[in-house]
C-alpha cells in the first residue's frame, strides 16, 4: 500500500478491528493524528473520509471522527492468480446449469413473492405509459440501429455527473451488458487473438472468448484495486494481446474499486501497446457512496469501449444497455443491426421517462443503503463462522469474494448446497484455468430474510466453517 | 410449370388477363373444363380453388366460379439469377443508410400519426397487465435462457395449427428472426464455410454472411416457386456447402410460396450432402389465406432450423422472436446465453396472455383481409404504369418485386427518390453479385393513403414509367 492515506487508513482499520476503538468511541483527533503519524492535515482528512465513506466511522460536527457499529471487515482475501501463457477458453457446463436456475446473483433459486419494491413499481408505470402512448403506425417501424435518441440523452446525462461528457451519437443501445460485451468483442477482435481478462473475473466475459474463439490471459486482480498493472505490464510484453476487459467499479467477484493511479497506468500502457480496454461499468450505479467516474472519463484516445446496463442497478428483466464503442462505434452499431436489427421503442421511451423525472437517481438513493445494509449483515453473518475465512468489502456491486480453507472444494459443494436448495457460485467459474476452488461469489443482492439466512446457515454448516 | 392443374390455372389466368372472361363473369363449368382439357375433376377442382386462394374467382354455391373484380397479375419477374461460385460477402452501406431510416418497409420515410390498431391496443394492454403482475423480486432474476415457458407452449399450440408438432423445449425465444438467423449460423457453421442462400435474397441475410466471415452462393429463387432445386442440385454438386438459407413462405423480395414437391427435394437434398438448413419462417403468419406448413414440418432427420419473430405478423417493436434449432439446439441455447444472457420475462408472458386468449389469431384474420386489399391496391396502381413492367404477386409477405426497365438503375433512384421524401429498397441489395440493377422492393405494408399514392406516383415519374 504505497500512500500516506492508506498506510494511515489501514492502521486506523486494524485498530478498530483489534478493538483498540471501540464502536461509538471516538478516534484521535486530526490534530493528534497529525502529529502522531507525521503526516499533513489533508492526509488525515483524506483517509478518514475514506474510512468515512467504507461506512466504519462517521463525523460528527465540531465532535470528531467516531467508530460507527457496522462490523469491521474480517481478512480481506489475497488473491494470488498464477499467470499462464493465453489459451483458448473453456467454461464449465456448470455455470449453464446455475443460469438455468436463474439464480447467479442468490442463495435461493426461485424468485421470492411479495410486494414489488416502490421504485420498480414506478418504473413499470413509465413503461406502461409508453406502451399507451404508441399510434399510428409505430409498431410497424424499427427502432434505428442506435436506439432511442431521448433514452441516449438521458444516459449521457447520467454519465456527466460522472464526470465523463459523453453525446448521445457516441452511445449504442443494447440488449444489456452482455449484448455490449459481445459486441465490444466483435468489434474490435478476430478469432485467435488474445484478450486479457481479470482474475478472479467475469465468467460472462470468459464465456464470451470460448464463443468467439478467442485466447485468454488471465491477469491478477485484488478485492481491493482490481487488475493488477505490474501484472498486466508483464503480460503485455511476453504476449501479443489485443485486448483488455476490465472492470474498474466494483469489478465482480471481487469488488475492488480500481484507484486512479492504476487507472492512469492502464491507459498508458494500452496506448503503448495499441490495446482496445474494454470497460465492463455495470456495477457502478450499486455504489454505496458517490458514484465513481468510469475509466472512459480519461480516455485521451478513444480507445475505452464503456459496456454497462440498466441490470444489476435496476431491474434484469429490461433487457437493456449501452455501449460507447469509441472508435469502433460504426462498426458496433453495424453489428448490432444485422445480429438483431434493433431494441424496442416504447420500452426505451419508458426508461427514459423514468430517468428523465429523477425516479432513477431516487431508486440508487434509496438502494444504496439498502445493499450498503445488505452487505453488512452479510459481513455480520460471516463474522460468526469460526474459521479461517477471508472475506472481501466492496463499496458497490451485489456480491462479496470468499476464501474458505484451502480443503474445501467449491465445485462439489454446488452439488451439495443445490440438494439442500441453495445455489452458490464456485470459484473456479471465475477463472480459464481453473483457480479459486476455495472461493465462492456470494450475493447480498437481496434482503436477507429467515428463508436466506437459514440457506447460510446451511452452507455454512457444508463448508465445515461451523462452530 | 409441370403439374396439370399448373397448366390449366395458367391458361385461366391468361383468359382472365386477355378479357376473354369479363370481372362478375362466369367460367365455364367443371364439367366443361374436365371434357374441354381432357382432366380429372380432381385437376381442374385443384386449379380453380388455387385460382379462389389467390383472389382472382369466387366460388357461388350452386353456380359455380365468377371472375373477382380485382386485379389480374401484371407479368410476373422472370428471375434470371446467374451462379457464381462462393465469395465472401460485402453489403452495400446503402442499406444501412436505409435501416436509419427505419424505413425498410415503407415508402415514406417516418411513422405516420394516427390511431393504433384496435388488435394493438390489446396487445399493449396484455403487456401492461403483465408488468403490473410483477412482485417481489421477480426483478432480480433473469430469464432461463430458452425463454419464457407460457410463451413456448403457445408458439408451440400455434405451430401445431400449421401441422407442425413441435414442444415447448425445442423451442428457444430469441429477439427477433435477425436475432434467431444469426444464432442459428453461429451455431451451425464456421468461418469460411459456404451458405447457398435464395437470389434475390434477404438482405439481412447477407449481411449475417458478411459480418460472420462465411462464404455465400446464390442460387436462383422464382417468385411463385422460390429456391430452384435444379439450380440448388448444381450447386451441392460444384461447391462444398455447409447450410442452405430459405424462406419457404412468402420469401422476400420474391413473395413465393415453395410448393410441397420442392420441400420434398430440398430435403432429400440436404440429406445426401448432410447440410444444415435454415428456415426463415417470418412471413408465414401473413398468409393472405390458409397459412402455409412449415418446412419444418417434413424434417424427419433434425436438420432444419426454423427462425421466426412477431415483427411482420404483429409489430416491429416487440423484438420477440424463436428458434427451433433442431440438432444445434443445445448449441443454440448456450449461444443465447452467452451474448444476451435472457429476454424480458413480463414482456414474453404479455406476449404469452395475448396468444392464449385468441387476440392474436383474431388480429392474423383481420389483418390478412387488410394485407391483401393493400396488395391489390398496389397491383391496381401498378397496372396503370405504362410500361414493360413485371410485378410479383404474392399471397402473403408485405411487399411485390418490381422488374423494372433493363435501363432504370434503381441504386441511383434510391438517392433520386430521396430527395423527393420517398424510401426505395433497390433490388442489388437482394444479392452477394450486384444482380437485379433494375429491380425494387415495394411494399404494401401500409395502408394505400393519400400521402402514400403521392409517394408512388413520385417514384413512378421517377423510373420513367409514366404515361
Amino acid at each position: 500500500m504505497g500512500y500516506r492515506y492508506q498506510q494511515l487508513e489501514s492502521w486506523l482499520l486494524q485498530g478498530i478491528r483489534e478493538h483498540r476503538w471501540q464502536a461509538g468511541e471516538r478516534l484521535p483527533s486530526i490534530r493528534e493524528l497529525c502529529r502522531q503519524k507525521a503526516l499533513s492535515k489533508a492526509t488525515v482528512m483524506h483517509a478518514l473520509q475514506r474510512l468515512e465513506a467504507m461506512g466504519v466511522v462517521e463525523a460528527r460536527p465540531k465532535s470528531g471522527y467516531f467508530v460507527t457499529s457496522l462490523p469491521v471487515p474480517i481478512k480481506a482475501p489475497v488473491v494470488q492468480a498464477r499467470i499462464a501463457a493465453p489459451r483458448p477458453v473453456t467454461v464449465s457446463d456448470l455455470l449453464q446449469d446455475i443460469m438455468r436456475r436463474s439464480a447467479a446473483f442468490d442463495l435461493l433459486p426461485m424468485p421470492q413473492a411479495g410486494e414489488l419494491p416502490a421504485s420498480l413499481v414506478t418504473l413499470n408505470r413509465s413503461i406502461g405509459r409508453a406502451l399507451r402512448r404508441q399510434k399510428g403506425n409505430d409498431y410497424q417501424y424499427y427502432d434505428e440501429p442506435a436506439g432511442e435518441p431521448a433514452l441516449r440523452e438521458q444516459i449521457a446525462q447520467h454519465a456527466l455527473r460522472r464526470g465523463w461528457p459523453v453525446t448521445p451519437d457516441q452511445l449504442c443501445i443494447t440488449s444489456g451488458c452482455q449484448h455490449a460485451l459481445f459486441l465490444a468483442l466483435m468489434a474490435c477482435c478476430e478469432r485467435g487473438d488474445v484478450v486479457a481478462v481479470e482474475s478472479p473475473g467475469f465468467y460472462g466475459v470468459l464465456q464470451l472468448l470460448e464463443q468467439l474463439g478467442l485466447q485468454g490471459v488471465e491477469v491478477p486482480a485484488s478485492c481491493e484495486q482490481g487488475m493488477n498493472m505490474d501484472a498486466l505490464e508483464d503480460v503485455l510484453q511476453r504476449w501479443p494481446v489485443r485486448a483488455c476487459i476490465v472492470s474498474p467499479a466494483f469489478s465482480t467477484p471481487g469488488g475492488a474499486l480500481m484507484p486512479e493511479a492504476s487507472r492512469r497506468r492502464l491507459l498508458a500502457l494500452a496506448s503503448r501497446h495499441d490495446l482496445a480496454v474494454i470497460e465492463d461499468d455495470i456495477y457502478a450505479d450499486t455504489a454505496f457512496s458517490d458514484m465513481p467516474d468510469p475509466l472512459k472519463a480519461l480516455d485521451g484516445e478513444d480507445r475505452v469501449i464503456l459496456c454497462s446496463s440498466f441490470s444489476k442497478a435496476l431491474s434484469r428483466d429490461l433487457r437493456l444497455g449501452w455501449i460507447a464503442g469509441a472508435r469502433w462505434h460504426a462498426r458496433i452499431l453495424h453489428l448490432k443491426l444485422v445480429t438483431q436489427l434493433a431494441s424496442s421503442r416504447y420500452l426505451q421511451q419508458g426508461v427514459a421517462d423514468y430517468m428523465a423525472d429523477g425516479s432513477y437517481a431516487t431508486h440508487l438513493r434509496r438502494q444504496r443503503l439498502q445493499l450498503r445494509d445488505q452487505r453488512d449483515r452479510l459481513l455480520r453473518e460471516l463474522n460468526s463462522w469460526s474459521v479461517d475465512l477471508r472475506v472481501s468489502r466492496p463499496e458497490g456491486g451485489l456480491a462479496v469474494w470468499l476464501e474458505l480453507p484451502e480443503q474445501v472444494d467449491t465445485l462439489s459443494l454446488y452439488h451439495h448446497a443445490l440438494e439442500q436448495g441453495v445455489v452458490v457460485t464456485p470459484g473456479p467459474l471465475f477463472s480459464i484455468t481453473g483457480q479459486y476452488r476455495n472461493c465462492l461469489r456470494m450475493s447480498f443482492a437481496h434482503p436477507w430474510r429467515s428463508e436466506r439466512l437459514g440457506a447460510l446457515a446451511r452452507l455454512r454448516a457444508l463448508t465445515g466453517c461451523g462452530d
